[in-house]
């Protein structure tokens, strides 16, 4: 099992990375304080229900807890105002208290949104999160919870930071090939703002990591939460060097608000926009290997480097202009100097944003 | 104008209290550094819109401000998910952004949604109170932000607290009768939880109180505010002492929840669960005048000290076990010892507080 700790003074918290590690999910919860006076909530989603439920719960209730849960559709729709109204049915009639604890077992979907129920449930009550998807190493550390408007991803929300976080590889290896692929671009995306040498390594064992070598998997893993973990100790509210992390996203998100259902997921849409962001960054003046290293890197893993030539780039630019990494109407981007380096930019201006997006229709 | 500010470190904030003050509101965001480049939002609702939302925002404009507004139905169940999602759905359109700062003005109503947007928008976003009635006095001091749930009152929010509260005693003359009654029987609340002085000024001001002398209100609120302001100050996120605030609310928040529509109003609600905590005190060997003096200032301000007979008891009590005053299923209770102290007894019974309950329906 490996170790790591999010740092963040009196809300520091640990992740926990290792093959089969949910059946010490007792132990671990003992260890953190977690009462068993009042009753616990487990949410997570039908495909997940399907495998895991079940042992996590009567883990749980062997070790003493009181355990109730709820399970959502499985799907980006579940993060609305109006699933978590239900889920919070579930936890009153549970009779969760001020002393209970949200317990988030899912992908992003899951975490986001049992996270944001957990922070405003009682005006905040604990939380965990046990990540089963490759893309949830990202979202479950750091503390960002929310659900989304019908106008705008994420827009709802808290920061509100876990208790622990309890990642099992082994619950990864029932994941759809694509949602694998997916997650795995986030995990590229934490080597390209931080790390080179990590990028070449993800590179390198591109093969070994979308097979789900279990060695592969973990060190990656904790590669990817460790700088997740890093910068997100350095700015807990999002005032500065946070925004590093939205590398892709800009055009990522709006590309995920014009998009029909399923037809992109969160870590195929940031693929594209990070290969958009290397291509700003070379009309920029940057070296051009930022561009080409970035698209060789996605296309090995399988992962789009364009944007489908049916979306129309009026409505992707006007998703753009809701997204909110736009502070008082500048457009503010992040933008790759290097293979491992970035820097926020806040004056990109629209109209350069406007072709990028044009030539990413264009691109193979 | 009367000056008072609410201890809280980094997160400390002014109330101003005077009669029309509403008209430096320019001239005091300026001072609290809210920035010209965000547009503002004003969150009100119909009633306090036909009086002053139209001065406000043409205040806000004159002094450089983009001011956008969001009207929401006068009324408790304007404190719900779908009225928050609504008034996300105007701050996007107004393109509110991080920097943005978001008004509330009205009574608690206002205070608790438009402070609850303000909390999740964004992840949060800054936050003004303009409070329009006499029971915001209270509502608007502490950070305590929230909407309902059909099941339960307040219990999806968050601890927000506002970067100023603007109290403008001219606004409080439109509010009808029974408003004015309902608002004072939180300031009464005040004293009874930390002022014995104070409490038997409030007797003896009755009269002025409920016909709005200027000088008597402007010390009234100035007083409960300071009470509300110490008890924060102390206990910023409901660890303890802040659970004295909630005298008359275990019995009152179950009426409110199993009244019909405005057959009681928030201040009516607590003034019987005042009684109520009087009637629980006395029975626990506190001396008789506890009982008889809370009721006895009750009846001079007019307002109720008696559950309407038709409400069921089973109801209101199962209502009561929703509440979010109970931990680990014991029910915890905030009993009067005198008047002006109060003590948290964590161990009352749940058959002692059915008695009152049933007491309470045949009280004069
Ligand atoms: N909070 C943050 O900091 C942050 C960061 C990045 C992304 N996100 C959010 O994360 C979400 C995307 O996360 P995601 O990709 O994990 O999506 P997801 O939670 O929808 O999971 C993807 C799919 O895999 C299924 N699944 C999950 N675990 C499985 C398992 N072990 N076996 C079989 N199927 C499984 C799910 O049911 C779903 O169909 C987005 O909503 C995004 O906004 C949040
Ligand atoms: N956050 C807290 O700490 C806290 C504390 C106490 C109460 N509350 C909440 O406050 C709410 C009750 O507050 P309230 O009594 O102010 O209710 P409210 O906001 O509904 O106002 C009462 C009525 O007066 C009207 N009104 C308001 N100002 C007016 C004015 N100046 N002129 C004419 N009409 C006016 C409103 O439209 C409404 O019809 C409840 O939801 C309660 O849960 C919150
Ligand atoms: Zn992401
Ligand atoms: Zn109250």
């Amino acid at each position: 099992m490996r170790e790591l700790t999010v740092d963040l003074g009196a809300r520091s918290y640990p992740i926990y990375i290792g093959e089969g590690i949910l059946n010490d999910i007792g132990t671990l919860f003992e260890k953190h304080g977690i009462g068993k006076g009042s009753p616990l909530l487990v949410v997570t989603d039908d495909h997940v229900a399907e495998h895991f439920l079940e042992p996590v719960v009567s883990l749980l209730r062997t070790a003493g807890y009181t355990t109730a849960s709820h399970v959502v559709a499985s799907g980006e729709k579940s993060k609305s105002l109006k699933v978590l109204e239900d889920v919070v049915t579930t936890a009153l009639q549970a009779g969760l208290d001020r002393k209970s604890t949200v317990i988030a077992l899912g992908g992003g979907v899951v975490g986001d949104l049992a996270g944001f129920v957990a922070a405003s449930y009682m005006r905040g009550v604990r939380f965990v999160q046990i990540p089963t998807t490759i893309l949830a190493h990202d979202s479950s550390v750091g503390g960002k919870v929310a659900v989304n408007h019908p106008l705008a991803k994420n827009i709802i929300g808290a920061f509100h930071q876990p208790e622990m976080v309890l990642y099992d590889t082994a619950t990864l290896r029932t994941l759809p090939d694509r949602d694998v692929r997916s997650g795995l671009s986030e995990m590229i995306k934490h080597g390209l703002i931080w790390d080179a040498e990590f990028t070449a390594w993800c590179e390198d064992n591109a093969d070994k990591l979308v097979g789900l070598d279990p060695e592969a998997l973990q060190y990656g893993l904790y590669m990817g939460c460790r700088v997740k973990a890093a910068v997100v100790s350095q700015d807990e509210r999002e005032n500065d060097l946070r925004a590093i992390l939205n590398l892709g996203h800009t055009i990522g998100h709006a590309l995920e608000a014009v998009a029909g259902y399923n037809e992109l997921l969160h870590g195929e849409a940031i693929a594209i926009g990070m290969v958009g962001a290397a291509k700003l960054s070379v009309r920029m003046g940057n070296p051009e290997h930022v561009y080409t290293v970035t698209k060789r890197i996605f296309k090995k893993f399988g992962l789009p480097t364009a944007i489908p030539a049916h979306m129309d780039t009026d409505a992707i630019m006007s998703a753009m202009m809701h997204d909110k990494k736009f502070s008082e109407s500048k457009i503010v981007y992040i933008v790759p100097t290097d293979i491992g380096k970035v820097e926020i930019n806040k004056n990109v201006s629209a109209d350069w944003v406007r072709d990028i997006v044009d030539q990413l229709k264009q691109e193979d």
